[in-house]
C-alpha cells in the first residue's frame, strides 16, 4: 500500500520554467525530460534532470515518466563527464522537504565529480549566470 | 559518444552478497534487483537497491536493469517511509571514486529522512547487526 503524498502544486519554479514564464539555461530537451542548469551549483556542471509530466518526487511519479527521466540522467552523466573531463558523477534526488526537497516537482541532481574536489556545501547562493551559459554550452557540445 | 568505463569485477562485495559468499540484511528481491541493508547508514532504514546484473554504475548499466532498479527504489521509498514513519527520503547514487561510489557494483542508496534530524556522515562506523536486523524485519513488514 503506498502512502500518501501532498498534491502536485503546478505553481512551482520548474513548471514555470517548462510553460516558459521564467528563465533557465536549457542543456538538453526530449518529449518527456528537460535538463537545465541548477542555479545553485554544488558544482561545475551541475545539472537537473526533470519530467515534463507533472509529479512531486519519487513517491508519486509514473513508471514510464520515470524510465524516461533515468535515460536522460544517464545520457546526461555520460555529457558532464565529456563536457567538464570529470571524474565521476554523484546523482540525487530529494523527496518531501525532510528529503532535502526544495522545488516540488520531480527533479534529480546530476554533479560532475572531481578527484579531490569536494562538493559545494548548499549555501543558497546563485552562480554567475554567464558562468552558467558557457557550462551549458559545454554540455551542448559534448551531447552533440 | 558515451565514455568509457572500467570494466566490471566480479569480486566487488555486493557480487559476493548476490552469490551468498557474503551475509547481508536482504530485505527485497525480485527477478531483477535485491534490496539490502547498508551497513554503514547514514540513517535509521537506510538501503540499497542493487541489480542482479553486473554493472559498474550509471555510466555502464542497461536500460533495462536502470528500469527494474528504479521500480524498486520508488517501492522502498514508500515502504521505509511507511516503516519508520518517515517524512521523506533521500536517494544517491555514486559513480566512480571521486563520484563517491566505493563499490563498483550498481547501487542506488535510499535514505529515509525525518524533519528537524540531518544525514549522519559516512564515518565508516559499521551499525549493530541486531538493529539492522530489527529494521530490516519492519521494512519487510511494510512491505506485505
Amino acid at each position: 500500500m503506498p502512502i500518501e503524498t501532498p498534491a502536485y502544486d503546478d505553481q512551482n519554479i520548474f513548471a514555470k520554467i517548462m510553460r516558459g514564464e521564467l528563465p533557465s539555461h536549457k542543456v538538453y530537451e526530449d518529449d518527456k525530460t528537460v535538463v537545465i542548469m541548477d542555479i545553485m551549483p554544488r558544482g561545475d556542471g551541475h545539472v537537473l534532470v526533470i519530467p515534463k509530466a507533472p509529479s512531486r518526487n519519487i513517491l508519486d511519479i509514473a513508471q514510464e515518466d520515470l524510465n524516461a527521466v533515468m535515460a536522460t540522467v544517464q545520457k546526461m552523466a555520460h555529457a558532464v563527464i565529456k563536457a567538464f573531463g570529470a571524474d565521476g558523477t554523484t546523482i540525487q534526488q530529494f523527496s518531501e522537504p525532510a528529503g532535502g526537497q526544495v522545488v516540488f516537482h520531480t527533479h534529480v541532481h546530476i554533479i560532475p565529480r572531481f578527484d579531490g574536489v569536494k562538493m559545494k556545501p548548499h549555501t543558497g547562493e546563485m552562480a554567475d549566470n554567464d558562468l552558467l551559459a558557457e557550462q551549458a554550452d559545454k554540455i551542448r557540445a559534448a551531447l552533440g
